[in-house]
C-alpha cells in the first residue's frame, strides 16, 4: 500500500458519487482530492453538501481535474455516452480509472478505453461494488468447492426496481444519448456479472434475449432478460427491469449444491450480509421434508462494500505508483466479458430475440 | 363432508402412493379401501409393508378395483402413458379421480379424460400437493393485494434435483414409453403450475423453450426451461432438471411487491413453512441498505400438505355423493392450463426453440 493515500479526482456531480466519495473518505489508503464539474458553482456546492475535505480542489471542468498533476486516480460516474472521451483522456493523462457501470456503450468503445489504460500503464476497475464485499469471497469458496457445489448447471438472477414517473421521464438511464443501454446497462449489468462470476468468468457460447422486452418511445430498454448457454451445457437466465419492485436474487445450482442470495447488489444491511447454501439436498422418509436443510451464512464486514472496492483499487494503484507491480488485468478482463454479454443481449433484442454467438476476439 | 369416509382404491404400487396412502389414512374424511396391481402378491406385500388397514381389498388387476362398487374414488399414480386408458375407464365406472402429474402425455389425451369425468359426473384433481398447503393461501393473499404486490411483472421459478445413475437408467421418468415428458412433465409441471398460479391462471400468449435443453438418448427431456410472455407484458422463466442439486424457488415480482419461496414443492419441514415478502422496497440514505427489509412469514399446519389435498378432494367427492354439488371445475381447469403450457414448451423444443402460441381452444 502506498504511504500517501491515493488522491482521487471526481468527474461530475452524480448522485452515486456521493456514496463513492464517502467510501473514498472512509478508505485509509484513499482521499478525495479534487472534483470537477462543467459548473464550478455546482462542484463547490456538491463538495460542501457532501462533506468533502476543505482542502478539496474545486474545478469548473473535467479537463482541469485531469490536468492536476497531483490527482492519482479519477472516479468517473458520468453518463455512459461520455465514458469513451473522458476515460481515454484520463488514461492519457496517466490517471488510474475507477469507472461506473456500464463501462461503455459497447465493447468496441470499451476496447479503446482499455487500450488507452494499457498503453499508459494505469489501473482500470469498474464500480461493481458487490464484487468487493467479503460475502462474495465466501460465496466463491462455496461455488468452487467440488464436494459442496460441484459444477454449475443452472443460474437464475434478477435485478429489478420500480422507477418512479420522474425517473422514467428524466433519468439519464432512459435517455438514448446518455445511458442508452437503459435497464440492461444498469440493472442487467449486475445480473450478467453475477452470472459470469458464478461461471468462473467463462463466457457463454450463445446469448438469446427473452421475449417480452420492454422499451420506451426512444427505444431504450426498460425491462428485458436473456438466456445464456455455455459450451459445457450449463445455462443461465436473468431478468432486469425498471418496472418491478426492487429484487436482486441469485439462485446458482450445481451438480451437488445450491447457492441462494436475495440482496447481492446491495446487501440489506451495511455491516452484515447473508446467503444460503445447501449440498446434496434430498428428502426425508416419505418425502415429508428436506435433508439436509439449507444453511444460512452470515458475513460481517466492518467496511461497507464500496469502501472495500476503493481500498482494493487504491491498493493496486499504490503498488503501481511504487513501481512494485503492473496494473491488475483481472478487473478490465471481467468488465470486458460483462460488456461482451451485454452487447450480445442488445444485439439479440434488436435482431428479434435470435441466438447471438459470443466471441471474445480482439483486445 | 360425507359422513362415511371416501373409500379410495389405489391403482398400482408406485413409490409416491406410499406417501398418498398415508395421507388418505390421516385424512378424517377418507380411507384406503382397495389396492390393485397386475400382481396380487405385489399388491398384498405393498399393503402390508405400508400399513394399510387389514380390511383393505387386495386385487390382482386395476380393473378389479374399478369394478368394486364400494370404491368411491381412485388414486392413479401410474406412468403417464397409462393415464388415458385407466382414467377414462375409472370415470366410466363412476370413480372420482385423484391423478398424479403430469396428468396426460398431451392436452388432447387430457381432454378425453376430462370429457369422461364430466359426462360421468366425477371429480377430477391432480396430485399437485403444494396447492393445498395453507402457506399457498397466505401467499395468494399477498399476490392478490394491489397495495402490497400490485400487478405481477416477472416470475422466475425452478425445480431441479440430482437424479442418481440408477434413476437416469431405469426410472419411468426417463423412459419414452412410460413418462415420456421426462423432467418437463415431472419437475417442470410444478414450475409451470407455480407460474400460472402467480398469474392468477391467466394463460401466457407465447411460450419459448430456452436454449440448452438436455435430452437422453431416447429423446426424453432431462433438463429444460422456458420463457413465457403474457398479453399484458408480464414475463416468466423457469428451469427444471434431473441433473442439478435439489432446488425449488419462486421469485414473483410485482409492480409493488416481491414474493420469494425456496421450498414451494415440498416444504423443508412438514408442519411449518415460510416465505418472504417485501413491498415498495427502496434504499436507505446513500444506498447503504434496504428499507423496508423483507418480512418472513411462517405458516403452521397440523396437516401435511398431501393430507390437505386428500381432505379437499374427499370433501368435494362427499358433496357430490350426497347430491349437494357438482364436480368443482377449478381443478380440471388448472390441470388443463398446466398441460397446455407444458405442451407448448415441448413443441418449442421440438421445433428448435421457436415461440409457440398458447391457445386455450377446445374442451
Amino acid at each position: 500500500m502506498a504511504e500517501t493515500p491515493i488522491r482521487f479526482g471526481i468527474l461530475g456531480c452524480a448522485e452515486i458519487a456521493r456514496k463513492v466519495s464517502r467510501a473514498i473518505t472512509l478508505s485509509a489508503n484513499a482521499s478525495v482530492y479534487a472534483i470537477g464539474s462543467r459548473s464550478i458553482e455546482k462542484a463547490r456546492s456538491y463538495a460542501e453538501s457532501n462533506g468533502f475535505p476543505p482542502s478539496t480542489k474545486i474545478y469548473g471542468s473535467y479537463e482541469a481535474v485531469l490536468d492536476d498533476p497531483d490527482v492519482d486516480a479519477v472516479y468517473i460516474p458520468l453518463p455512459t455516452s461520455l465514458h469513451l472521451r473522458w476515460a481515454v483522456l484520463a488514461a492519457e493523462k496517466k490517471k488510474h480509472l475507477l469507472i461506473e457501470k456500464p463501462v461503455a456503450l459497447n465493447v468496441s468503445e470499451l476496447d479503446t478505453i482499455l487500450e488507452a489504460c494499457e498503453s499508459n500503464g494505469v489501473q482500470f476497475m469498474d464500480g461493481t461494488m458487490w464484487m468487493h464485499h467479503p460475502r462474495t469471497r465466501e460465496m466463491e469458496e462455496f461455488l468452487s468447492d467440488a464436494r459442496r457445489f460441484g459444477q454449475l448447471k443452472v443460474i437464475q438472477t434478477c435485478f429489478t426496481f420500480a422507477a418512479d414517473a420522474k425517473f422514467l421521464q428524466n433519468d439519464i438511464r432512459v435517455k438514448p444519448d446518455l445511458d442508452g443501454l437503459g435497464a440492461l446497462g444498469d440493472a442487467g449489468w449486475y445480473c450478467i456479472r453475477a452470472t459470469l462470476w458464478a461461471a468462473d468468468y467463462q463466457l457463454p457460447k450463445t446469448v438469446t434475449a427473452l421475449h417480452g422486452a420492454v422499451t420506451n418511445e426512444a427505444g431504450v430498454v426498460l425491462a428485458c432478460g436473456a438466456n445464456l448457454v455455455w459450451q459445457d451445457g450449463k445455462v443461465g437466465t436473468f431478468n432486469c427491469s425498471f418496472l418491478s419492485n426492487m429484487t436482486m436474487d441469485i439462485t446458482a445450482i450445481g451438480t451437488k449444491g445450491t447457492l441462494q442470495v436475495h440482496d447481492f447488489v446491495i446487501p440489506y444491511r451495511e455491516n452484515i450480509a447473508s446467503f444460503l447454501t445447501n449440498s446434496e439436498a434430498g428428502f426425508t422418509e416419505l418425502v415429508r421434508g428436506w435433508s439436509p436443510l439449507p444453511s444460512e451464512h452470515e458475513v460481517m464486514t466492518h467496511l461497507p462494500q464500496e469502501v472495500c472496492m476503493v481500498k482494493e483499487f487504491s491498493g493496486l494503484v499504490g503498488s503501481i505508483k511504487q513501481g512494485s507491480s503492473k496494473p491488475e488485468k483481472m478487473w478490465p478482463s471481467i468488465s470486458r466479458k460483462t460488456q461482451l454479454v451485454l452487447d450480445a443481449v442488445k444485439e439479440s433484442i434488436v435482431k428479434g430475440f435470435v441466438p447471438v454467438e459470443v466471441l471474445s476476439c480482439s483486445s
